[in-house]
């Protein structure tokens, strides 16, 4: 039923960073049981050990890849412990890693199967590093036509997190900070569909704490360089941003703190 | 016209950094419209917003990738503005970007036309992230063989940045620090061809600010360890360094510093 | 005898960074050599001019990587010296490096050559990116085929470095730190094979200077959050750290630290 010469794509992403050798002997495994397939790195640099950021930038990037993708995805604080590890089945998509929640998104209508099958993992597996000796394993026989349902049973209620959703109050709505980026941009769970048309007519202004007011543009360039301005961004939400500069270097807001949308 | 079969080399170079996902959906965006092509990362180092940089590395890398390579480059300040969107054929190799003077150095007697048909580029367009839904699709098009002329019109003068040279000032020669590398090494805009013979038969002596005196090897090991010394490196250009440290580090010369050549 | 349609697997490590244009130069030479070559980053965070990580991170990557693999791995301070270059057969593996120590996991029944012929390098050759050159073009040409024995003649004697074993010390083991990970996992070089069946058994406590007790447990999940523990990772190896936190960050214990398993 395996072909290797599929040439499946295989996103990765973890929190293993850069600087030592676990993403390289990832790919070592991956490459030496699916020759064929192509890796894409989504990212290496999800904060260690923050499930909820992994979940968040996987459930962004995944629109963007080929559509019968295989992703592997390893934000793993419990390893070695009892938490399962699983393979989900989404439509074309198949996603692999620990079953801690980094998948909620894509876990309705999914067929749900636990890892455990001997012969889809290394022969040795140690107690620390499941990405290398269970996962990329996995994922690699996924890629070249091993099906979900030969890794294990079914799994019951996969773990999800929480995912916080902007709720009315009075004439105002609340939502929150879900995710710094790189450049400091303060990403909200405020989404294009539902609030870039109210606040592009001014229906709203967008305020965090202190009464901080950061008025709405439509890009980057046009607020005035070292000014405060909210925009939607590449996710597809709303970011509290300063132009040329970090928002979250200047305010000290991190994920959690409220953002409200009080009528003009 | 189109070949989803070609395996041409897409070379990319934005200043998006690793941490976050924005690296990894242009990637699956390139896929999904070029499965075969390959695809190098030159950089995502570039410092946030610095075209300047980016394009000296751009510049510096070129030579050493397939003739027939297509180079997606994004440091895009501008995004969102009215900048123009361009692809930049010269000879086999196509460039792709923001026209903001990323592609000074492949300008002359290239065809460079505007990044404007729909057809090319993801169904909906952020006002914010042209680099994933404008950028990398143009750029996986040219590499199944969509030719720059099918993107839209031909533009007048593309935007060029300044690229300083060095200027002979009485017996000296005055130039400037370029780029500085992650070693802490100056890069100056003193070329090898031109300058290395009268260095190495110690025509000149190598000086910044205060007198500052960089004596010339022709290999960082040929310095004492710990000491300030000027070599040519790796861009082909003149860099100063200190031996097993940090120039950058120890003396807070950064771009644009003036350095002498003064005769001996 | 070469055949550019190869798809051999070519593993880099080097301790280049991320930041500049040095590793992306490197990917375009060998793409430009080898096109069906399939490259793999090992890690490209080596601390710079650190052989000796180099060399641990090598040896601990090449078990999983496709045993045909040409590994490509650069660290080297030496370059522009009279250091040598090597090309190391050993089994179906190539090394491709300079004669520094690097490869000293891989060298007995090994053959290891001079890399000296012109064929096999750029046109020109730099004095101090002798990665991009010579060692480049070289793992590119060995991947399509090209005999480690075309490269040069013969090397007698290629350097080695010391890689300390655990001795015993009356009924104590005396072992040491030989590696710091990016979460500040302290790695001692007590193997898996060895140490593993005494130290789940009891029979010995793992202490580090001042007396400091860190409590061996089977999987970092089973230490409270906040603790010392010690634990078998990922390298085979018994490591030390605080479980969600930095054991270098709080102990500034570094390479080369004395680890002693007292018997209890």
């Amino acid at each position: 039923m395996a072909d290797p010469s599929a040439r499946r794509t295989i996103c990765l992403l973890t929190d293993f960073g850069l600087e030592d050798n676990y993403v390289g002997v990832l790919k070592g495994v991956i490459r030496s049981i699916a020759p064929e397939a192509e890796m894409i790195d989504l990212t290496h640099g999800v904060p260690p050990q923050d499930v909820f950021a992994g979940a968040f930038l996987l459930e962004k990037s995944v629109d963007y890849c080929p559509p019968d993708s295989v992703f592997l995805a390893v934000v793993d604080p419990g390893v070695g412990s009892e938490r399962r590890k699983i393979a989900v089945q989404s439509g074309k998509r198949v996603f692999v890693g620990p079953d801690n929640g980094l998948f909620t998104a894509f876990l309705d209508q999914a067929l749900v199967h636990a890892i455990e099958n001997p012969r889809h993992r290394l022969p040795k597996v140690s107690k620390t590093f499941h990405g290398r000796d269970v996962f990329a394993p996995a994922a690699a026989h996924l890629a070249v036509g091993v099906p979900v349902t030969d890794f294990g049973p079914t799994v019951e209620a996969p773990v999800r997190i929480e995912r916080p959703a902007p709720h009315p109050q009075g004439d105002s709505w609340v939502g929150e900070i879900v995710y710094v980026d790189r450049y400091g941009n303060l990403v909200t769970n405020f989404d294009e569909e539902r609030f870039a048309s109210p606040l592009e007519h001014g229906a709203y202004r967008v305020e965090t704490s202190s009464g901080i007011h950061w008025p709405y543009v439509s890009a980057y360039a046009q607020a005035p360089e070292g000014d405060f301005c909210s925009v939607f961004g590449g996710f597809g939400l709303l970011e509290l941003s300063v132009n040329c500069g970090s928002a979250a270097g200047i305010l000290r807001l991190d994920r959690g703190a409220r953002v409200v949308l009080r009528p003009c």
